[in-house]
């Protein structure tokens, strides 16, 4: 294991050119803010945060995260207003405005991509007033206690779970954040100890680096319900780990246990996807004899942060009705970037016309529901007794179809993200099975759509 | 309730004339049986047991059970052997050998069926030789405690069960005994003191009429699994009740509620099931849209007690194996007079050529899992993580038809019943949807089949 990790430093490591090019363009940055400061007559001040203040940038990242502190006493206007003119003034006309919780800015310079964002100095990091003011506290905890040594095996975390596809705090992505791979390394020590650790790791992991509670049923009681629970040293009340999905979470496990068991650099740099062609997605479709169904429409005008999060949601409204009318949902997907689609796949579009309709057990009264099916003339026979010992009835089906299913759905709308309800609402077109052949001459549904028929996880590709 | 039991019973009650043509009959066959004996020099005697020699016969019911009481001595063959001698020539011609657990003697006499029936004087009834023996002390029980009321209420507790389709022990029924309606109004007086009482049941109740044990717990721990258990007052280590499916005590329980709530005479008489055409057959398989299989092959010889437990355990592994194969079995059945059926309905009978596999959960190693799959030359996809961190390989599926799979495993006839199997060896047919049809040519299979189409809890016709 050790060559590997060594081999894979080697490749991922910045250079010592590439870190004083870094340096460089980051402190003239700072320097920028600060003077614009001055100029504008703004109280706040430049610095540095996030991997590159740390010196935990893998060389592919070319991110530099700037924040713009204000006082804790200015107004939420005053701190928006101002810190987009500082944040402009230093970034020129080249410089596009973003929205996360607050409007922040992002330009370009030197090859390197520079965020731009304002937020409140909190001097207690339990009273911050929105998100983006933890970060320079993180700066200030990490940076304290990261030696260089540490910093390589940061370095090794962030490439793993890059390489396995859980890198990222992102909704889109719901994995693990830059600093959560520091935390991690921070409390086993080495990248080996990370990963040897976390393939032992059960749903509902609990981390407390700081001791800041008593013991770990504290703890649970705290977070019931997450996968993974690491208390955010600068904030007890915090998970630092509430954005990872079961799914990364697992994972992550699942990597680590196998990366044990048979270490390899194809952890770190795995395989592209195949980008199958349209004539082998038609065949695969074919293959699979599924019935495969593609809602597109026009993706809502809001960042992927409320984007993802909404498309999921609409993706869970759409598969509990499909569920709820009696078809099995095999597997399902979303994906963006200026159209959007949700992918269903069923074992079958169409069900048989007679459905069950189970009844209480015998120790309940069925009065009601027997009184309810003998009067409707959709019945087909019952009730009687079945094996088990259940009321049955054999009723009409109301849709045979999944599309009569979607259809409903896409008219009532029920439990939809907001945005893309409004967008759906506008149009939209599903396309079935082979028909969604024709959604690939977007280059990047094209790949999103082979991705999807050819799953695997990375390192077994 | 009472009006309607006042006339129910005067519907079902044998008029003095009936009775005395019944005592006359039987009384001359006891004598015939005694002559013979005699003439024979068989040291038996014969006795009248059941529901004519205990004034529980309901007007429908033209049986006369008379045993020939063997001393317990003799060996197993020379009852046999005598016993037929004996039966055999008070029957004359016209008697038919039948087989339970010994062979025994049936014939017709004075509009009555009369079943001659050898067996042991077994002192101690947990001693005896072969079920029958226990009919003597069951009938010895019985007249002893059975009053005229109380004769009243077990003649319409028996038509009740008869309307409502879970009268009869025997297997092809696996419902609710003579004897055992007669200790049911033993225990709680009268019918409706049953009914009410009955309405109230949970699977798993208890009844210990002559308190042959110490407490409830005592018992459940003797008889696990059963929906009900009556314990026999002649042999507190049978119950009386085992033959009682779980599907006839949830239906007598639920008859009971709707007769509490709402008494009928429509449960002691229900409307007869309608048999449909062959034409409406066509037309209600339509419109199920299902998918019917019918199994069709020659009945074994033997006897109903033995073939239906056959058909019963063909039909679950059938059942069994396209479930495991991916199936959903909405419903089964089986028929038999000459012919046998296997009747299972399915939601569809072709499935996606993709089937999904699951691996175990993430705390468990997964190595020999994924390397099984990865080398299939059957894998779509895979492995990868579900939202719930399975991990999940796409593999081809191997029978897409249901056919494919009911014609392996009438190939192979695995834990089918034993002389189901052999008549399967020799010879089947498939029958699918509107093909089925076909069969109703003979009358019995079209009202089983009707009946399977339309099938209702009686009182509900």
């Amino acid at each position: 294991m050790d060559e590997i990790l060594k081999a894979v430093l080697k490749r991922i490591k910045p250079t010592q050119a590439e870190r004083k090019q870094l340096e460089k363009v980051a402190n003239e940055m700072v320097a920028k803010v600060n003077l614009a400061c001055a100029k504008l007559g703004v109280p706040a001040r430049g610095m540095l945060v996030g991997s590159a203040a740390r010196d935990t940038w893998v060389r592919s990242e070319r991110d530099i995260d700037i924040f713009i502190l204000f006082p804790e006493k200015l107004s939420r206007e005053e701190l928006e207003q101002d810190g987009l003119r500082v944040a402009q003034a230093v970034a020129g006309r080249k410089g596009k405005k973003r929205f996360a919780e607050h409007p922040y800015i992002t330009t370009r310079t030197g090859g390197f991509e520079v965020d731009l964002v304002p937020c409140y100095d909190v001097a207690d990091p339990s009273k911050i007033k929105s998100a983006v003011d933890r970060s320079p506290h993180h700066q200030r905890y990490i940076s304290k206690r990261l030696t260089p040594e540490l910093t390589d095996e940061v370095l090794l975390l962030k490439k793993f779970m890059d390489g396995i596809g859980t890198y990222g705090a992102e909704l889109k992505v719901r994995g693990f954040s830059g600093y959560l791979c520091e935390l991690l390394v921070l409390h086993y020590r080495t990248f080996r100890g990370v990963v040897e650790a976390a393939s032992k790791w059960m749903p509902g992991e609990v981390i407390d680096l700081a001791k800041s509670y008593r013991d770990v049923g504290e703890i649970k009681a705290l977070f019931p319900g997450q996968p993974l629970v690491i208390i955010d040293p600068v904030d007890p009340n915090r998970n630092a780990a509430a954005a990872v999905s079961m799914q990364n979470f697992s994972t992550f496990v699942r990597a680590c246990q196998d990366f044990v068991r048979k270490p390899s650099e194809r952890f770190f740099f795995p395989a592209q996807a195949k980008v199958l062609s349209p004539q082998e997605v038609n065949r695969t479709l074919r293959q699979r004899g599924t019935a495969l169904f593609c809602l597109a429409f026009d993706s809502p005008n809001v960042v992927e942060d409320i984007l993802y999060p909404q498309l999921r949601k609409t993706e869970q409204a759409l598969v509990m009705r499909l569920v709820r009318a009696g078809f099995e949902v095999l597997r399902s997907d979303v994906w963006a970037n200026s159209k959007a689609a949700i992918l269903i796949e069923l074992s079958s579009e169409k069900l048989p016309k007679m459905q069950r309709r189970l009844g209480p057990p015998i120790t309940v009264e069925a009065g009601d529901f027997v009184e309810k099916h003998l009067a409707s003339r959709k019945r087909f026979s019952g009730p009687f007794v079945d094996q088990v010992g259940r009321l049955v009835f054999e009723v009409e089906r109301r849709h045979v179809n999944a599309k009569q299913v979607f259809e409903v759905a896409l008219e009532e709308r029920a439990a939809f993200g907001k945005h893309v309800a409004e967008s759906l609402a506008k149009g939209y077109k599903i396309y079935e099975g082979k028909q969604i052949v024709k959604l690939c001459v977007d280059k990047k549904f094209s790949r999103f759509l082979s991705e999807y028929l050819t799953r695997c996880l990375p390192w077994y590709r």
